[in-house]
């Protein structure tokens, strides 16, 4: 069932979704230069200045004991995002508190980095928030890659914080993904998934992004894809 | 300035705080005998079981440890009794997420038992929480009480996670909420504050209550004590 938010006083809310080196941030900057639409990239900066701590770093350098504080700010500035509000009547967000939740609380918890007693709390938080009618979302964009390709691209830009990641953290986070927006057999998809073709490099991928434009801007129910 | 909430759809809400011991039970206990009248006692089960884990046992036996997860559920659980609505025009509640951070977070911070960067993500949730409209008050009342008859009182009653709690202890939490409540030199007080001796037995504590009787029922602007 298409979920419309054009009759509502919500932005058309469109989540970008995919592993770490899908390519959120190309796609980001692509449909930025559209008029009505506001973009809301992963709230990176604030992840790495929380009142002067730098809490994905610490999580990073020793995830037993900082991610739980990490996700819990994670949550909350995902949050900030959902209620975000701009004169544009389009709103793409980088991620989600559904992949906050669904994706990296799920790997913490299978990797045995978040106790179960602080995954408790992040779930009776998260059921609250999607009570939330501000964590509605209108459509999810998945960019679906390789873990390989992900992994080259994660080693050419170098960010300092991903030096930690291997290529079977990114597996692992592929599978979850795959999971929970392709084969939709792990949790709820709060929005119909537009799956691309993200392993594409920048001279193809526009084309491809094509497919998630009309739907975008033109608000016509799409057939749910996988 | 008075605060009412006469006008709104919001109840009329009353914050009912003081130390471990003040008889805060024993207020709300009274007042819940009277028409138009909710009382939200401390969610203390959900603490004791959130999804089958005791976080304030658990905080109590290792409060290195699970400060910040426990803090992180009493935030939401307070501000889950802030949103609650029932067909009664007052709401009584014991504690809230002023309280929470005001006293307690406080009282951790000082004790150096939360990392500067666990209170830093509890401090940009409070600030986000008491943006939220529901989170505004009323009315405090404030259950003064000398912190050894609170000992005394905690001994008898025997409560299991209380066996703890030292008279150090609440001297130190009895001066955080003098500072906030009666001196005022520490932190905002969202509401007017009436202050009651608490010290009195409950053969003569309802002669005490009456002073904050009228102010509960009659939404009349009070001076503000001390």
């Amino acid at each position: 069932m298409f979920n419309s938010s054009r009759r509502t006083s919500r932005p058309f809310t469109v989540l970008v979704e995919g592993n770490i080196g899908s390519g959120k941030t190309t796609f980001l900057n692509y449909f930025d230069r559209h008029q009505n639409v506001s973009v809301l990239a992963e709230p990176i900066e604030l992840w790495r200045n929380c009142d002067g701590h730098n809490l994905l770093g610490l999580m990073y350098e020793d995830s037993q004991k900082w991610s739980f504080t990490f996700q819990s700010y994670v949550q909350l500035t995902m949050l900030q995002h959902h209620c975000h509000r701009s004169s544009h009547p389009i709103k793409l967000m980088e991620r989600s508190v559904y992949s906050a939740k669904y994706c990296f609380v799920e790997k913490m918890r299978r990797d045995n980095i978040l106790s179960e007693a602080s995954a408790a709390v992040i779930d009776e938080h998260f059921q609250w928030l999607i009570n939330n009618p501000n964590t509605a979302a209108d459509l999810i964009v998945y960019l679906r890659t390789s873990p390989e390709i992900a992994y080259e691209r994660i080693i050419e830009r170098s960010r300092v914080e991903e030096k930690f990641i291997s290529i079977d953290y990114l597996r692992e986070l592929h599978n979850i993904h795959e999971e929970w927006l392709f084969y939709k057999n792990l949790h709820y998809c709060p929005a119909p998934v537009i799956v691309l073709n993200a392993d594409l490099d920048k001279s193809s991928i526009e084309e491809e992004y094509q497919k998630c434009h009309y739907h975008i801007f033109n608000d016509i129910p799409i057939s749910v894809q996988g």
